[in-house]
């Protein structure tokens, strides 16, 4: 059988990534897809740059056209990233025929709908594991794995840069700041780190894994996002004191309203497998009506991580070459008139636990206070610990763990709270799961 | 398009619980792939028998001839389990042309090289994810997920009875023979446990993944295999003192001279993710060259993990009704007439660190032999722990950990040491694995 040509756009971390695994293991990957697989072109920005990748025997081309209009490349690999002129390119090479890999979580994200109709229509698949979660093949294991389920909720630690800071603040006591700053000089944290510690990346991610997980089409725009730029190393020590791990989860559930969709920091039980999930590492919990609990755990980015990711999608739509597009793995898991209309609920509408860290005087009363606010909006208190003050402080810090409650109470309890004369500053509010 | 017809070899816990998820989730399973599927027939022994599952609208039959031969029936699940007549069952399903789906990892650990010869012949698939790891989409994560990865080793929890009675031990300061009592009065062991306890469920998995990571035929009688029986509770201690878990693994790794099959007990670093995977819950870890390690958890039997597992397969295999039979998944990952003829090691060959516990008279010199004998084998010692002996013993434990070493000198120096007059009884040896 002739070889199957793939063209890539980008040659970066990804790119070069994927240049380097399709090239070490063409013979491997042959013995898989029965076919050879060859890369006749690519393209970059700069072909002056030097890179982590050879590119001999490869075409290169500083302009995407060549290989979008290529009529001779099966399969296009879009792996620039970023939003901006890249939809437009692959919305060129579906319009080619071309199938295409991506592993741009942001460009699935926030145009998947239109890239996916897009392709339907023209009988070509865009495939998109490394979106999330680099190298665990999750898309694939929601997607098909556990096709026989109702998944109830998943939760994963989707960004490496933020479980790589928040590890670091509890291993080694570490402020949040400087932790950010080592990050960065280590290349884990892009100059800008907004879209890592804003909890932007894990939304994008936690998008795409709730559109497969339910069936709803991608709806970045209604996902709460919360990032981790309000942990304090405090915040940690007390956690992991009251046996809890503080891990930046993305957390998608079908309730009987609607679907929560929620990136945050999130306190988890210290037993359990994802509270051990450590620096860079990603992990996604996924709760199915047969399975139960099941969980997949890998690199979560990375050269070579996403190539694997990258590389299996290209394998599978080499397979897919001559199969009917009607009956294929459709692209958000369940066929596109079948997506569901679920609405979303509004963060009003979340239902969890709270860990709460206050200041208050060190006086009778006070928490008699508090604990009567609380009750008053039907939140029942798990455990109450009063800290020692600091030397020279008159306040004192209060530690509350809730029961489940309803979020419009929480923020309701917390306004008065803060309005005592004897509480001092704003609340420290964090989430709780037990993922059971 | 008209409905895909299943029909069901097997009314069990596994056949019992695939028929509640089918129907169960029947319109989620029909939104995903675009058609219909129902149960038209199933097969048990004894029809009067009570049953896990309502069979409403399933015709019933004692003949699974009756379904093998039903000219409708598009996909044949056998889920009888064992094997015996079953895999006659199997061929003659192929041999009609039908599609099948199995949960039977001793059917597939011994015969599958003949049954995937046959299905290839008749342009069938057999599809077994539900032979492994229970509900973990293990299978189709080696197969597909990690397809653009050189598999360099892979590790699991691949039996819950077994990993039930080691954590029951480790948890609960508990000797092997009571928790297997405990494990066999719940259901978790059979009553007959030595396919558990001995091994041989674990080596028919690794068998299988074996064969899926590397490309190679299914060799069950070249996996070498010791069961949990030899382990005690003072190992079980040992162990955790030294900051170490003990754990059943099927181990399958890729070293220059061949592949290594083995399945022991193993100690474990106890940071690992894997050495926190506790009860009856599964997991198994995988290296590729390019993902590096990733890991796969959650149940690895049940009713409805393992439903959940054959129903993934039964809607692959309603997807690939139209596809071209040479472009498939196949069915050992790699091309039927691509499967490589690597050797697999004889356990001397076995490169390993170990755990060693022995009784030493308490005098000068005792020491002093163990370690020249060690030596003399060109074992490096990593760490001696000389325990205080039990009232009224003379003779007191020593614990070695050695570094990596060839296991053909590891049994030459035991043999030397057991040999000594100031050493009591066996020596306790358990291998060591750090999966990093």
């Amino acid at each position: 059988m002739k070889p199957i040509k793939v063209g890539i756009l980008g040659l970066g971390t990804v790119g070069g990534g994927t240049v380097n695994v399709l090239k070490r293991n063409a013979a491997e990957i042959e013995r898989r897809i029965g076919r050879e697989l060859i890369i006749t072109r690519a393209s970059a920005k700069d072909l002056t740059k030097s890179r982590i990748c050879n590119t001999d025997g490869i075409e290169l081309t500083s302009n995407p056209n060549d290989i979008i209009n290529d009529p001779d490349i099966d399969i296009v690999l879009e792996l620039i990233g970023g939003a901006g002129p890249v939809k437009d390119m692959v919305l060129a090479a579906i319009n080619n025929g071309k199938h295409v890999v991506t592993a741009n979580k942001s460009l699935i994200a926030l145009h998947g709908n239109e890239i996916f109709t897009a392709a339907s229509a023209k009988g070509v698949i865009v495939a998109f594991e490394a979106a999330v979660a680099g190298g665990i093949p999750i898309i694939k294991a929601i997607r098909e794995g556990l096709s026989g389920n109702r998944i109830q909720w998943l939760a994963g630690i989707i960004n490496g840069t933020g479980n790589f800071i928040l590890t670091e603040m509890r291993d080694k006591g570490r402020d949040f700041a400087d932790v950010l700053a080592e990050a960065q000089a280590l290349g884990y944290a892009e100059a800008d780190p907004t879209f890592d510690v804003e909890g932007i990346d894990a939304a994008h991610k936690l998008t795409i894994l709730a559109a497969i997980a339910f069936g709803i089409p991608l709806q970045f725009d209604k996902v709460y996002t919360e990032g981790i730029t309000g942990i304090t190393r405090t915040d940690v020590e007390y956690a992991e004191q009251l046996g809890y791990r503080i891990k930046h989860l993305g957390i998608a559930r079908q309730m009987p309203n609607g679907i929560e969709l929620r990136v945050h920091p999130t306190l988890i039980p210290e037993r359990r497998l994802i509270a051990n999930v450590n620096g860079v590492m990603n992990a996604v919990v996924v709760k199915g009506d047969a399975v139960g609990p099941s969980l997949y755990y890998g690199a979560g980015a990375g050269a070579e991580p996403t190539a694997s990711a990258v590389v299996a999608d290209v394998v599978d739509v080499a397979r897919a070459l001559t199969s009917d597009p009607e009956n294929r793995v459709p692209h958000l898991a369940f066929q596109a008139n079948q997506l569901a209309n679920i609405p979303v609920v509004s963060s009003n509408s979340f239902r969890t636990a709270y860990y709460l860290r206050l200041m208050a005087e060190d006086k009778p009363g006070v928490l008699a206070d508090v604990t009567r606010i609380l009750a008053d909006h039907d939140i029942s208190i798990e455990a109450i610990i009063q800290k020692e003050p600091s030397s020279g402080d008159t306040a004192v810090p209060i530690i509350l763990l809730t029961q489940i409650t309803l979020e419009q109470e929480m923020n309701a309890a917390i306004a008065e709270i803060e309005a005592l004369t004897t509480v001092t500053g704003k609340i420290n509010r964090i989430r709780m799961e037990t993922l059971g």
